[in-house]
């Protein structure tokens, strides 16, 4: 099931046009959005998805997303909800229609979460590394690129997706041409060794996830050491565990990259699964 | 005015939603363009604007556009538009609806030319270098990455424009961070020395340009020597013209470049124009 609801509170079909074919989101790709997994009724992380939420909007120079109104719309979807115990909630900001007069576009779509996703968490997956053409310090040197920023600017995001399926892989590990590792086009990577968590660093240009943010909590709670530090790839192939986490996928272990097998992760995985859920 | 045209060949009210709120254009970017000069009734570059569009969709991997459909709809848009002399003519595929049976989402908009585009034909413009992040090599490396394709996820050149806006500029030329010059965020980069042109190549990951080579048509054949050839940055403060070309702005000069008046190249310019227009 799906289930749509507008900025005004109220509750629409998702089966019917509601956009206008000038708004910037779609001409453009300017707008940002958010992926909330939501489980028996609550919502994970609202708080930290809406503050990105934010700073993405921030970062595009678009008007502020109206708490209120995403807030109401987003009890609209929770309220109408009737599907599976769990679901994905879409929020989606765009600049409006085009010489408009600034009004933002704005919704929240609850979905199921897709059956892959739901697979993956519990039978890890292969991912390739792909290279993402962004140097150390760019980010930093030039924020009209937008690195870091949740934009509705996806269309590579996918393309690389796509090109892990060519390489018979299901994810992506972005890297820099010098080897070092970003994040998935709709993920973020930790490394574990012993008991140390790794994830790189946000001011690579990269998303700052909120799920890693949660599992981090966790388990530095539980006597964990966690650190935000540039990952090598060639890191990778001999951590104990790499892990691709996002709100749908939840916590998933990367079992094969780049077509070689890496060392079994699953207890580590069942113990982190633990860990990330011990904070609903 | 604004004639908006779909690809079963009706016109539509483009004040109207006509998009699904799952379409992959708006939520991901996910989709290609073009925006072609329609004067006095007759579309310019046409061929080579369709063509753009097949090879765009082919970089994304979606659906080749229905050159019928797209023929019909354009069709309409001419047949349909008494407003002014000329028109911008936008073409939209994107790989339609999230889950969906993959029929792409298209339509044909015709739209005024904007007045600030009309004034930099006749006054210039000025503008600022910004770094792109795309090192040479990237776009062969990396075809994921979609550089040269002309696709919806424009955020970045979006973003790229209002920071010109920040710096007293009104447009932006993209360079390496090694100092070439690639193009601005919806224009060709031309260079012009003695009677000679010179426009960055493709193959660094920029869009082929149709005005830019209908440019080099018309000046090769008026005895015009005309190059694809890296250009560095440096080398454009003291040639005899910097143009930045695109379908709707025509044949634009830079008359300021990062805050540096360049060389005036007015009476250049105009025999630019009276070449370029010697085409139709």
């Amino acid at each position: 099931m799906r289930v749509l609801a507008l900025l005004d509170g109220t509750l629409a079909d998702p089966d019917e046009p509601l956009i206008r074919i000038d708004d910037l989101g779609l001409v453009r790709g300017d707008g940002v959005f958010e992926t909330i997994l939501v489980v028996d009724g609550r919502p994970r992380e609202l708080e930290p998805h809406l503050d990105r939420l934010d700073r993405s909007a921030a970062m595009l120079d678009l008007p502020a997303p109206d708490r209120a109104a995403f807030g109401r719309a987003i009890d609209r979807v929770l309220g109408a909800w009737t599907g599976g115990r769990e679901f994905a909630l879409k929020l989606v900001h765009t600049r409006g229609v085009e010489g408009g007069d600034g009004t933002p576009t704005g919704f929240a779509l609850g979905v199921e979460v897709p059956p892959k996703a739901v697979a993956q968490r519990a039978d890890g997956l292969a991912a390739v590394t792909l290279e993402r053409g962004v140097e150390p310090g760019l980010a930093e040197r030039a924020p009209w690129l937008l690195l870091g920023a949740k934009t509705l600017s996806y269309a590579v995001n996918m393309a690389a997706l796509r090109e892990a399926e060519r390489r018979g892989a299901s994810e992506v590990v972005f890297t820099t041409s010098d080897g070092s590792v970003l994040e998935g086009p709709t993920s973020t990577l930790i490394a574990v060794r012993g008991r140390r968590l790794t994830t790189p660093p946000a001011t690579l240009g990269i998303l700052p996830g909120t799920t890693q943010a949660a599992l981090f909590r966790a388990a530095e709670r539980a006597g964990w050491a966690v650190e935000v530090a540039p990952v090598a790839v060639d890191e990778l192939y001999d951590a104990d565990g790499v892990l691709l986490v996002s709100s749908v996928r939840r916590i998933t272990r990367v079992h094969t990259l780049d077509g070689k097998t890496l060392p079994d992760s699953r207890d580590l995985h069942a113990r982190l699964v633990e860990l990330y859920e011990s904070e609903y």
